[in-house]
């Protein structure tokens, strides 16, 4: 059943709105009107009139609900870095910079235990936000500052996953705090990044796979079968290596 | 430590197998050797001569691993679709068919509680196999038989995934099984197919989408990055909705 | 020289404008001000602040001069079109419907002589004015009518393009009014569209082929090159076949 | 009629062949025979058994036909880069290097005159080869040597086209032969060779534009709809841009 406070998502044909419900409160789309208070105490799913009302998926919690200071890392790529970690409920990941919390968010509903470190504490403080807004992020601890001046014991982390804008300068800790093994990854929106990035690799890290993901939707009429008009160009480049011992 | 017996990842420059570390056993790659007795007991990650070996991700398993009698669900869909369904460790997923147990791998690693149906005897054993030899899916329940006569009751289910090649006459029993507000979701290779599941919904389902996932790898030069000359073209289209209470 | 009345493609930073130069005109663009009659008896390919003054290119006239009150056909697919037809100088070709004149217009760089039906007395009108204004389709013939219905000699044409709702009607007509082994071409926005003419070609067509043609723009910065954001995601699937002779 | 001594392109299936017709010679295609003897006098688009044989298009002469010591240029770019470099009948073109003469085909079928260069011997020869054994390039001027040495007048070519590994040391001399306004273009497989030219435009060079072109094909039977599973990922980045006049 729904509760009063809850947050919910409500499609109205192709648009999708994330709202708290709070009993005063209404959507208004297209000359149709839904209230809130309407919704209290009904069960999830419920159609009312074009209004489709669910709970949030955590797509849509990321994609809708998140405060956004920086570029987020979209769930298509977040999704696919996740598993390409090779993260699951043992796993202790690291990652940097938090950012808005996107990766974060979905590293937590996998993970045993997800590390982040940003350097801006508005980031820092509004990716927390974030995550506890929503209910996200139990197994997530936040570190405000520099994963550089960080004091991490070597081979502490299953996978680390890197995003800030010049990862060159946390290599050699990257690869200190990785257990063997471990993978490692990085989100780089340029080429120009990505050449920079794979340059400095040198031995230590093995099995590098530089990609991107792509997403297509499709309009869905089911007589009239095709692809969206526009679509995601490009978000970023994602860079995949694994520690290689000595 | 590598031990005996257990399976590695080893990678030859843009080569990559899967192989069990028999001491007896070996790989032969462009003229050089690799012996399986000169990694057992060394660290994870060892880099030999211009091999590099490591334990392997699922991905590894899945697509090198795993036997096959049937197309599996690839990576790039699998990981997308298991945070697609809204996936937790609380939650209580069904699939079919199991097919070759791709899918069925990726969803264990997420959810709680997995549960399978495959009509296909050699199938089925397959795939409890491919999972079994990778320490896999202890959190999975593989039944034998068509879902359509399987008795589940009603409501039991966060999330559906269907991979068969007609998923219109299971429709009512997904939506049955489903919780409300749950979300189902649905691989088919064809327009056609996805046309005619469209058509099927009725209002049962809301939050209808649509959508194919593109992956384009990229080579690991440097100064000459660039993308692969050919890439998959084409797996599945994926289908989500979510079951909407009456 | 640019002449007064001419057409021009001006180009500030990432915008692009196509205008007549009248010499009591002028663009403004971010607060910065491109007077027209500065322009008059001015080289092609001026830079005047940050504007920049060139005769557009086929490309954009179709894009940013043709008046629509139809889908166009985008360049990207008439280029491919016009090629794939195996259209020369040498070549006669057939279109239908007019449309807006884009396809036309590349045709008719290319081809000896074209023929184009147009059904409705608006866009058939709109279509010979985009291609006058602009000095283009010399060796075009308008036709104001339903192709269906025109009398023309069998084994006329050595290429036909289709570009409307239904081509399942006029495909015997096609297939009449082409020279054997001629190319056929149909541009269809929808999967389901795609599947009825591939059920209805018989045995009249060989070598079909059914495509669809992607463009990806960068960011022409060049220490930060990556893809632009979004990009077009769909226009239409082009299906092109050849006549079989009996 | 076909001709002994022509060149046809015979389908069976998915399958192409590019075959001369030969009276004495056949083609054998999963124990299907086609004897050449038969087809000759026939009427192009003749269908036997489940063998087609036509007149080959451009593209199949290109793909098939061409004698290749280099990379070609891709019929999908060539198609493309023709009309993006506003070329028509009564253009003047250049283009370095001749490499297999793919793109010096295309150019011949649009522009009016086309001049290309090439610096090594055996590519020279075999482009020359290439178009005349098929009855191209009518129209094109081959220059064996390198286009820095070649003594043009400035303001020569409406358009230029350059394929070379570093395109940097001739940009000075492309822009002095284009005329002001003109277009060139260019090829190149690498984001690196992308930066590299970006960075070398310096002020001369406008309206730029980088992208690449995919072309994704599809099954062509009409109840099992859906793109092909493998594709080509990367052919080339293609930069184009304008002369600007000082």
């Amino acid at each position: 059943m729904f509760r009063e406070g809850e947050w919910v998502l409500i499609r109205y044909e192709e648009k999708r709105y994330l709202r708290r419900l709070d009993p005063s409160g209404s959507l208004n789309v297209r000359r149709e009107v839904l209230r809130f208070r309407d919704l209290i105490g009904k069960p999830e799913g419920i159609r009312v009139g074009r209004f489709e009302v669910f709970r949030p998926t955590l797509e849509e919690i990321i994609l809708l609900g998140f405060s956004r200071k920086t570029q987020i890392v979209y769930p298509k790529d977040a999704f696919y870095i996740a598993f390409k970690l090779g993260v699951d409920r043992n796993s202790k990941v690291l990652e940097f910079g938090t950012g808005s919390g996107a990766l974060c968010a979905v590293l937590s509903v996998i993970a045993g235990e997800v590390h982040t470190y940003e350097v801006v504490e508005e980031f820092h403080r509004i990716a927390k936000e974030n995550l506890s807004r929503f209910g996200l992020g139990g197994n997530v601890k936040f570190h405000l500052g520099d994963f550089l001046e960080a004091e991490v014991p070597e081979n502490t982390f299953d996978a680390v996953f890197v995003d800030v804008k010049d990862p060159v300068p946390y290599l050699e800790k990257v690869h200190g705090v990785l257990k063997v093994g471990g993978v490692a990854g990085f989100l780089l929106p340029t080429t120009n990044q990505v050449s920079a990035l794979l340059r400095n690799f040198g031995g230590k890290f093995g099995g590098v796979e530089v990609l991107e993901i792509l997403v297509r939707y499709y309009k869905t009429v089911p007589e009239r079968l095709r692809p969206e008009d526009t679509m995601v160009g490009h978000t970023a480049y994602l860079t995949f290596c694994r520690k290689v011992g000595s």
